[in-house]
């Protein structure tokens, strides 16, 4: 019985990491679709996303059954809650990759990304694709060390999405509404991504912790969105 | 200790609708503050949120009490397990009318609200204020008539949402880029506390049916987001 359980928890722990793959897969194709304005790979995240949304009510299906057949308690009822918990986010980091990826349809065949800030779109996307690998390796290894590295590349993408504004808000922005538009969206889902797992990030570290008080110091910063 | 484990969901239950009235609370003052550049108000928003946030988590840990201690199963297992769920949805969506209020204050002594869009951006408050309230109700009865309420308005934000960008867009649009991004930010964070309610909608559903399949092609169209 014991060891039926046991493996379940794995089961659980290597089906978030499958989910979180296949996130780091949209958001690396969706980010180099803005980038190239690439119509074809941009389809192939929107059809995908699909796929990500399935497997995490797969795998909360899959919590609830553990916790009513199983009734775990102490770290391991942790893990199951925290399953839940890293699915939904996990399922809008995917949401978002998709959203980067229809506004690059959405464009076509004109660029999505205005004029102007073509550099700073491409660093923010590099650093998503960053986030998301290592996030990744965090939900494998449950190395903490990652977390600090997923909050670093977070703030650099706060100040990114500042910088956005800035620009769009200066004198020298000379770019039309639709511009406007895309460059506002476009900054905010490259950091949404990353609260987002930051957000994650932050329930690995409960696991060890068994304390949200004090990972909500430790992991300090963390906008709010939407 | 069946009674004690009773008197434990009706608390959990008694807390989401809490959490759901300072919800409803914080969007009204918020899109009043929005609409009327009135900034103390939206300070006011600004503050509350901390105690949404609090209560959020205090309730989770409440429903984690209650997993590891009662370890119920069936339709109570559903109800803790939704909880969750919804509380996360709900901390959501005050982040969302703090985000508003926070647009708020950043222009003061500006109106936020783009010109040529005061009709609509009201006309959108009102039916967030709107579904804050149904959602609320649906919490304290299950009364399952308001997802369809729920439902009707988040697709009529959804309409607004499409015009706000339709307006921005035209060659008629003279606003700055300033008024282009606020509009951007102002009609997305509308539609997306929409889609949070229905999203918590769902998860009511999913208590009487325990099927989340069932759920997703009963509460169509919810479109993903950030």
């Amino acid at each position: 019985m014991r060891e039926v359980f046991h493996q379940s928890l794995e089961d659980v722990q290597a089906r978030l990491v499958e989910i979180s793959e296949l996130v780091a897969e949209a958001i690396d194709k969706a980010t180099r679709a803005f980038g190239t304005s690439d119509v074809a790979l941009a389809e192939e995240v929107i059809e995908a996303d699909d796929i990500i949304d399935e497997k995490a009510i797969a795998l909360d299906e899959l919590a609830i059954e553990i916790l009513a057949r199983q009734q775990p308690v102490a770290r391991d009822l942790r893990i199951v809650v925290s399953a839940l918990r890293v699915s939904a986010s996990l399922e809008r980091m995917g949401d978002i990759a998709e959203h980067i990826a229809q506004l690059t349809r959405m464009r076509f065949p004109e660029r999505a990304i205005p004029r102007g800030l073509k550099s700073t779109f491409t660093k923010m996307g590099e650093l998503d694709v960053e986030v998301a690998r290592q996030l990744t390796e965090l939900l494998r290894t449950e190395d903490h060390s990652l977390i600090d590295l997923i909050r670093n590349a977070d703030d650099e993408l706060d100040e990114l999405h500042a910088s956005v504004f800035e620009k769009v808000l200066s004198d020298s922005w000379k770019g039309e509404a639709a511009a406007t538009v895309d460059a506002t969206l476009a900054s905010r889902y490259h950091e949404r991504f990353a609260d987002h797992a930051v957000s994650v990030a932050k329930k690995v570290l409960y696991l060890s912790t068994g304390d949200w008080t004090t990972v909500d110091s430790a992991v300090a910063g963390q906008p709010g969105g939407a």
